[in-house]
């Protein structure tokens, strides 16, 4: 195939008006493992799968806390995500000491996406290349945000990203109807049956490559998820139930049941 | 296809005198959804097609409010939007904490056409890959400007930018005399048949992929939009009366008849 | 054809001695519509084609008003045209407020000449892609200068730049002789001759496509065109009765009498 | 083999969403005589070979003190490797100073990695050449990371990195299960195996080409080497012990019995 | 014809220490119009060709004033020259202020060679493309200065650059003895002989396209030129007594007669 | 030979994980004459040959003083090493100063590599295209150390550099285990024979062309060169004893008798 | 002839080693006309070559005063030469007025030196295209240094630069070991001997071609040269003895006798 400079320089157009190098960045997403995010009309969960090195480390880390009220999960470039969940950190932070709340979702997002476009037009830096699915509760509810190299940010009902996420969209096109009313359990089990879409044909969600990432407020029965409270990030044997409980690969996930005892409560 | 360097410097002329980057940024602003504008004595009125992508996003924002007396709609590279549109609320912020009293609309739209003629001209950025159709209201009555890449502003009685736009103009062009005197509710129906010119064959407009900004001061009987006040967006069930009233695409559409008793009254 | 690295980076010279970029820019000024700039013992007038980028839009400006006594008429980008145009008013501004004076008019067109040839010479921006003429009135009269490009700025007995204007210039080499001494009725009459021959076979100057620049100061019998005062443009009906006079296009144009009771008074 | 300039700027993405530079940063790592680090509850220990370059020099030096409880074994380009040990340093001493307590290891790590992540994205400097093993003993007991020059950094159970490092991991896998429960000696035997695996044919560990950073505190029996204190580094004829209690080459290792008498205490 | 990079860039040196862009600047120079500097015991006197950029325009002004006691004629780029001589201005203003007296010609001469120098070595601007011939007048007496784009300058008896400024030189050579003891009116009209050695088989030299410079103090009997004061320039009328009294094309000019009753007197 | 762009940019890596500018800087190294160092107990010893530029010129300098207690010989571009050798001079002023004692040698040479490392890395600078053999004396003993462009230094037992030194090596690898408890005599002796192997077939040691440089303290009994002191350079007849003592080339040198006499006294 | 980019861009280094820019740098040098520089115990002098651009300037100069005690002959590019020797005149001015004493020459010669070694390793410069021979007399007696574009300056006996300096460097190396007795006239003969090596077939030193440049103390007896003060330099009818002197060219020259009469006093 035969290329140009258009695609090695991120600050110029090519004559179709692409930029090829945001969109070469959004490959380096396409990569990474693949995350999974969806809301409900009270929590926001993650799910993601975690990828090893090898045996010899413990799974990397694909979720992280940037406030007790926004969480992250990452599908690409790790040490790209490190430096733009530092950055949402001590935005986050400075908000705080500055008007005294935690700041507004929406506003963390933009942060890294205008962060995030400069690099798509100025000379001298590559864009980055990561992409987040950002988890927020504020005064408006829930909310789900993907962010991506090319310096857009959509808010979504549920959404996927990294290594075929298409797989887990599908799913999720599917039932994200449904998901509004769900209660935290049910989320977390359209969640994961999303998530599964995402492996190859050999490989099995366990608790040791599956993150789940909660934020809201609700009583969870069966699994003894706390309902509310800051960003959490359940890993390992609290995952099992939730694991166990999944409908198997070949029969079709029987709509979970709705809950309607969810004490909804906003977290400040 | 042969290609040199001429066009991927923006800072370079080739032997034709034409600057290509600047035209491939137009082509960016071509491939966006469309968006139309057009203005009477009283009112200016956008109108844009909202994409989505994918069935779990809502649709993406087209307008944004810059001020109480200026609204933009865009086509193009969403993040360029955003960073133009928010220097435009900064500017519109500043005008009114100097001088306490809106920024002339022209003001608004030359400052981010400055800004814009130095991407084209200076080394180590990339041209806006974004266009605007900014509708406000001042002194001299309503206004609509389009916005290019180029750096370049104009007024237009009406207008339209993006995909197919091409086919939206070419109604305008044949109604645009009459304009001058609609309603407000004649004015977004103009709009509307101006819009789905832009559609593809199998597409329609529809309260969820339409968006209706408007400025100025009249009576609108029929819908019940509120006739004057600052910058609004109307989006879902508020448009469906205007869709319904719309002539079906194989007839021609009737002119609508003049209103008469509008109070046309300047914002200040 | 076969090009080299000479012709893409304004800051080196061909083996010719020539430089390509400042020659590519200058074939941006051929590319704008055209303006015509004359003057006589007591007025310069500048005469201009509009173009329109279409029905819904009204004619693009091509005269600016940079100071009471200062006038400039544009060829070639306009976002060029307005950073420059912009930078003259500020230094007409200053110097008013510095020194308590117009500024005189061939001041004004070094400092933009000067900033011109900075871009021709140094590394990292183009040169402006953009022409003037420009009309002055001063302690030593009016004036006509031509603007280009290559930092390079003349003064003219009468001057046409754009698409087409060397057939202008053919008409103004056979009559310039005469102009010293021309009423501002009779100038402006021989510019329109002149810019008339610009058109393309099948086009018409109108009062819509047509913008007549003024500045001097004498009596004008029978169009009303007020004899004396700060930069002025005349636009639409007022043009009518100079189209009105016109020689038709193959009919040679009558040399226009001379005129004899001007009153002749220079501006401050 | 064909090549393009994507390779050779680290600021450019491949069109597959890849850091050419990053990798072949990579492969000056791997070009570097390899180093093992494990660790166990108590105790943490890097060992690595050294080159000579030449019969001239004592061997070049592998291993690193950073601060009293970090040390770090290098893979590579020297020159670097003494860039980004000095920033470390640095790190902790400001650490110690400022906040009175050692620098936390994932601190330091974070800071390194960082450091290198800027390299990868900016225009104007190479990535480094370099990887580090970081062994560390802070309050969450002690740790063994993975520095690479892509700018990632991630916990180990026990890792190998430099030329032939994939023959070290392979033992590593094959018993990194049973490193938790012991002793300092069997951990360095266990470590000794795996450095052994990188050699090639005809090359033996010795009392000079082999060292042995230490981390942790419990008894050693048999070595007398000192159980606790800061890092420390063992060359020469303390090393001989450990060498002789080796299992030959081609006789499978004996698992090391468990060692039950360590006394754990953390370094603070 | 085949070319290669060192020719594009100032910065380096060809195979055989040249500097390509240096020559080619030079070749800018030999593309404007010619000027001819001689000078006597008494005078420095500039003559040059003016260029017309059609009879539209007056003739381009060459000569131009630098102060009092010393004035300059170009040849190439008119930009570039208005930048030179502008800073030729400020320097000799700024020595005026500062020691209360007229800046050493040779100073001023070093001061745009030391200028221009810095373009032929530091990357980032092209050489200036003018050359200037420079006269002045100060305690050391008349002088006359070839300041050329390498950021060379010498001092000459008579001097020829420009246009076919080959054939000047040869006049000039032919006869340069005589010029020391030559009267003002001689040394004009030696000049005005080497200039028309510069014209095309066709022209004439005639009052429009004439230049004279002139520094010194002597009498002039015949043609009424102020025989002494600071640098003036002649243009139309003035110069057609020199013009009448040439020698007809074809015939040799006769030796002008050596002028006894100059009263030289140094300008301070 | 086919190159491509990894080698002419010291910011690049081969996909080899090589830095080619570096190894062509050391090919700049080996072009040098050769230098030879190697140390006892209680003495480092420089031996150099030294070029001359003709018989016009004295032979260059090859050893240059840093402090009392630092002497340095030199291969490759002389013009990198005086500002390299004058950079580490101010190391040591400062040192003393701030401290008020000679700066540790080591430290001194880790100050050029890190120096030397930076152009390994950044954009805008080649390599230095110099080594150095570095001599000192402080609280730990005599040393001897390499510098290289690549960033690097070691401490070797005896070592050589330039054109030919290879030669000169397999010489001191055959006999470096005996310099540890040579007399600074027999010290010199063995460098004499180590630097003659690197001479062209038909060239000789002698008077002019070789310098040798000493730092140590202890009696010479034969020689009377001073046994103590500071970094001193003998050149010139003072050499001729050491000269006349070498065993001619064919014969096999005899290994030098212990010396048992010295009185080893550090230098502070 | 195939080149690469290694030869356009002083800051890399080629596979072997070299700086081809700073070798082209000194064909510039080999192209300037030759200078001469030798010296007895008591005296310095250059003697160089002028060229004149033609018969209408004087010769061009080719030898500067730097201070009283330091003069130079050039060969190159000679707006570089006046860079560089307005440079050493400021450190000379600089070091009298802060030392209240001559600068060392060395010093001197080593401030240019450093100066040009920037050139050849920084980007975005070019070395400087000029060779100095520079004299200068010191505490230490008078000295003869070439400084180089390269960055190196050495001390000579007796030397030469410029075009065909080779021939001139053959006669001084066969007459070199007689300069340290002879008298200043004796050293000059032999100067203009050389210089007359570096002579087209056809062309002969004369008067004006050629200049002397002399520094030391000493009695001349037969030329009435003053036998000591500041650095002087002899042009036109002073130097007809010294060339009426000479042997003709076929003629071997006579060893000229010793002067024994100096009295040498050296200038502070």
């Amino acid at each position: 195939m035969f290329r140009n400079t258009y695609d090695s320089d991120n600050t110029v157009f090519s004559p179709q008006g692409r930029l090829h190098q945001v969109e070469y960045a959004l490959e380096a997403v396409k990569q990474g493992s693949a995350a999974v995010g969806l809301r409900s009309k009270t929590h926001s969960v993650l799910l993601a799968l975690k990828r090893s090195s090898g045996e010899l480390a413990s799974y990397q880390q694909k979720m992280f806390r940037i406030d007790d009220h926004v969480g992250i999960a990452i599908a690409g470039l790790t040490s790209d995500a490190r430096v733009l969940s530092n950055f949402m950190r001590q935005q986050a932070m400075s908000s705080k000491m500055v008007f005294n709340r935690p700041a507004p979702v929406n506003r963390l997002v933009s942060a890294i996406a205008d962060k995030a476009q400069v690099n798509t037009q100025e000379y001298g830096r590559r864009p980055y290349g990561v992409g987040f699915l950002v988890i927020g509760l504020d005064q408006s509810g829930p909310h789900l945000y993907e962010f991506s190299p090319s310096g857009n940010s959509y808010e979504y009902y549920a959404m996927s990203i990294g290594a075929r996420s298409q797989s887990a969209k599908t799913y999720l096109e599917k039932h994200y109807e449904s998901f509004v009313d769900c209660s935290l359990e049910e989320l977390i089990k359209h969640g994961l049956h999303a998530l599964r879409e995402t492996l190859q044909q050999d490989k099995e969600l366990n608790v040791n490559n599956t993150s789940i990432g909660i934020l809201g407020s609700g009583s969870v029965h069966e699994t003894g998820v706390p309902p509310s409270g800051p960003f959490r990030i359940l890993e390992g044997d609290p995952i099992k139930p939730f694991l166990d409980s999944m409908v198997p690969k070949d029969a079709p996930p029987a709509a979970p049941a709705a809950t309607t005892d969810e004490d909804v409560q906003m977290q400040d």
